[in-house]
């Protein structure tokens, strides 16, 4: 019963100043305990590993074994593609060997944000701009007004003209196309009504590059903290790790639905302090991720507050800005909270992430994204260009789609009804999807489960018998990983277990995306049911 | 005088043991002298910067700033993006304000290996096939068939159907879409004569994220070294920095036509061993960046023994392996060599990196990329393909590229005779540019140069006068950066200072592209041989 993220991120900020200890390549103490003997990818066969490779370290040894590569990276750990998703996908290769073999015929993947997996379509307007990019010399022929529409052909053009020598196929400045970032500014001006500098801006390859960037930055030893909420996105505790500094853990209320109290954040960032963590950042999910919930404005204020007084970076992770489902909340760039309390440049680090995979677009694939820094000093900025430079530039197209998103049509071009029919029709369709599993959930023994007001995820909570929780041990995993491994075995729909992502201990939940087509929610929602009432029934106290 | 790479990468190994002195925010023992005050980017900027930031890190500093910024990033450098090009881009503005200025029209960036942003076209095919799998709704429409050649379209069919749900704008599988890889898996194997797996490559935006994915795992403190060359591409210098590494220098001889002597190697590895680092790669880029060499396949041999017995991992940069401009020469994987010479996986870790950014295609702002890692145990593979998993995947259109690049058009196909055209087009005119550039350095007084047998480059070692050496030390400069600066500042051409790449001490070089497009290369070398005829007389003895 070791599994618990919170626990070992407590265990992380305690145990942060062995310093070198942490650094041999003996298992960590915040080594997970085995769980699942046959995942590949998993803790068991880590641990198995470790001890074949150490019992063989003398002469003869390989080169590169478990321990002698760097620790930090033993020690991070992805929840998201972790090991249900790789048991899935053996699962997967089984049913396409022998489709009758299981109780199922298709495994649904609600493990990961990922829309256009699960049968989303692309916004057409975006596509025929990229096309159109990547073979530029179709703009010079007749016939390609009959396959584009016009607006997308002029827009092209457009964008074609920002980028020196028209050649999307070049190495771009390293903070991306300068022409690129300032329509991205412009459309961020547009949405805060502050202003907004292309210069301020870095494009990278979605947003999770941009966050090892800062962390890398930030983090020099085990010393260093960030604050980071519990339950997280575990891309925040794994570049933590890899960076090899302390997750200062703090926690959202559940009761509250996933409030973010800044009591909490002072609490914790003194607890971290009087163990000689110094803590650089914090870290803000808005509309959360994997809670769903969209801070109120008052409560952004005090978040922004607390930053400026206690000389934290605020790291905003805004992603999910454009999925917010619920009418009585609405999305708030931290930036502009910050300007709107009057702060500069001067008062506050703050550092904005956006993405193309998110939104009503989905666009994963495409790896587009970028981050908003303001209130560094030029002397660190150019560190920042620097460290970007020397991966030369984020994908072009990329570019031009985090341009497209941040500036998409307006009313009176030709694609606008179309475009806005499309992103409509998403973003309503998600807001049912969410509110149809939310109450499914929630009409279920055990399972209670806030609404997700934005992003696109549920995190119910599973309230187990001690019998489940029992069954689990005897396993050697934790109980939400169990349940979420019977599920996958029962049905094919793959969820994350709420350890990947950190709970209050004792707590159990799982993430479930709210992705799957409209029409098979029914059929999903009566899968789980099912499922749900048999796992308690056989394990009822 | 102390703005030598190889003297610095020297001085690294020597000091690499003070540990936790090196990790402190205090200048590092390494950092450079002075160079161009106002260079945003530059080491005198930091250096300043460093020492305002610590003159105010007491109550009120701001909470980030050089010196408590990760040292790491402070120390890491990035010429071919450095000082030189950022003078270069704010002398092209003074040219767009005020375009009668400077003695020169525009700026010549033969800084970096970016064909496409100097006038090269696309490759025709690899475009269309790119513009159709990024709006796939094309390929239901005849309309479809005026714009694009029927086996563009077939192809990207074919993709289409390796691609989950045909879904481009998907996350893929963190090591790429498995069809893709299968079918780069194919080039390879036909490339070598022997067995390449999909399972063994990873796909990456571009190889540099391929770099810094090893070089986290293998470097886990300063006491782990990886011999690279000198000179070196410095994305090796600044990763091995950057992951806080040592780096091991080994010294290509010039006068063997920039050789990679085995004893050279032998020589470094025991050299610091006997300093307590413990050697895990050998870096080796073939066809050289920045020396232009191919390597002799008896010559390869020898350093694969060399990795076997001495258990290291061999880091194969084989980017430019489509760029071989020499009759006498012929581009072979170490993997080739290594099966050739009867190894198998259990003897010897190796990886291969490529890239889309070279060849004849030149894709640098795809962002496409791939290793091919062979010989690593299953458990070091899953802690790969965990770090790979935590950024997701790299961007679809850059594999997408990838896997033409690897499996062209074939004789018989509709694009196959055009395609050829291009690509022995560019192909040729690289090697007459090559050929006309290095024929103009030799012909100079001062300057000596090897033939670029492959690659995108030159490096024409410089003969300087005493007094020129004399004038760089009262600029407070290398000497072949105060000649990189004069030639900028008198022709516009923008070449990379030797020191960005390291030499022999002593030793003065630049790095030139080849790439400038060839109708221009006449009026470029009557501009440098003007420029340098009138440098040496300035400085004659």
């Amino acid at each position: 019963m070791r599994r618990f993220a919170a626990d070992r991120a407590r265990r992380a900020v305690a145990t942060s100043l062995r310093g070198a200890a942490s650094r041999s390549a003996a298992p960590s103490p915040h080594a997970p305990a085995p769980r699942h003997p046959a995942a590949p990818v998993g803790a068991a066969a880590m641990a198995a590993a470790m001890a074949r490779a150490m019992s063989t370290a003398a002469v003869g040894a390989p080169p590169v074994s478990l321990n002698t590569i760097n620790p930090k990276v033993l020690k991070c750990e992805y929840a998201v593609r972790g090991e249900i998703v790789t048991h899935a996908q053996n699962l997967q290769q089984e049913l396409q060997k022998n489709p009758e073999s299981l109780p199922f015929d298709e495994i649904l993947y609600c493990n990961i944000g990922n829309p256009q997996s699960l049968g989303q379509q692309p916004v057409t307007y975006f596509r025929e701009v990229l096309s159109l990019c990547d073979h530029p010399a179709l703009l010079d022929k007749s016939e390609t007004h009959a396959l584009y529409s016009s607006d997308a052909i002029e827009r092209a053009w457009q964008i074609l003209e920002k980028i020196p020598g028209r050649a999307t196929g070049a190495y771009s400045h390293s903070q991306g196309v300068k022409g690129l970032r300032d329509e991205i500014a412009a459309g961020i001006a547009a949405r805060d009504g502050f202003h907004a500098s292309g210069d301020n801006i870095f494009l990278t390859d979605g947003a999770s590059p941009a966050v090892h960037m800062m962390m890398q930055l930030l983090i020099s030893s085990e010393k260093d903290g960030i604050l980071c909420p519990i339950p997280q996105y575990p891309l925040y505790s794994a570049s933590i790790a890899l960076h090899g500094g302390s997750l200062v853990p703090y926690y959202l209320d559940e009761e509250t639905g996933w409030g973010l109290e800044v009591d909490e954040l002072k609490k914790q960032l003194e607890e971290a302090r009087s163990k000689g963590i110094t803590v650089r950042a914090l870290v803000v999910i808005n509309p959360g991720n994997p809670t769903g919930q969209v801070l109120a404005e008052e409560n952004q204020k005090k978040i922004v507050e607390f930053c400026k007084n206690e000389g934290l970076v605020l790291l905003a992770d805004e992603v999910y800005q454009e999925n917010v489902y619920v009418e009585d909340k609405k999305f708030h760039s931290f930036k502009k909270i910050a300007r709107s309390l009057g702060y500069t440049d001067d008062d506050l680090p703050l550092v904005s992430f956006q993405s193309v995979s998110k939104g009503f677009y989905g666009e994963c694939g495409k790896r587009g994204g970028y981050m908003e820094i303001t209130g560094f000093s030029p002397e660190v900025r150019e560190q920042i260009y620097k460290v970007a430079s020397v991966n030369l530039c984020s994908n072009v197209s990329g570019q031009i789609l985090a341009s497209l998103v941040m500036n998409p049509p307006k009313a009176g071009d030709e694609s606008f009804e179309s475009f806005m029919l499309e992103r409509d029709g998403i973003l309503s369709s998600l807001a049912r999807r969410a509110k149809a599993l939310e109450e499914a959930f929630n009409s279920l023994e055990g399972i209670t489960c806030n609404k997700a007001e934005g992003a696109m995820y549920l995190f119910p909570r599973l309230h187990l018998p001690q019998k489940a929780i029992g069954a689990a041990q005897a396993a050697g995993t934790a109980p939400d990983a169990y349940y979420a491994k019977r599920l996958l075995e029962a049905t094919g729909i793959v969820v994350v277990p709420g350890s990947g992502f950190g709970q209050v201990p004792g707590t159990w939940h799982f993430r479930c995306t709210i992705l799957p087509q409209e029409d098979k929610i029914p059929a999903i929602i009566s899968r789980f049911k099912e499922f749900h009432e048999k796992f308690m029934d056989e394990f009822r106290d």
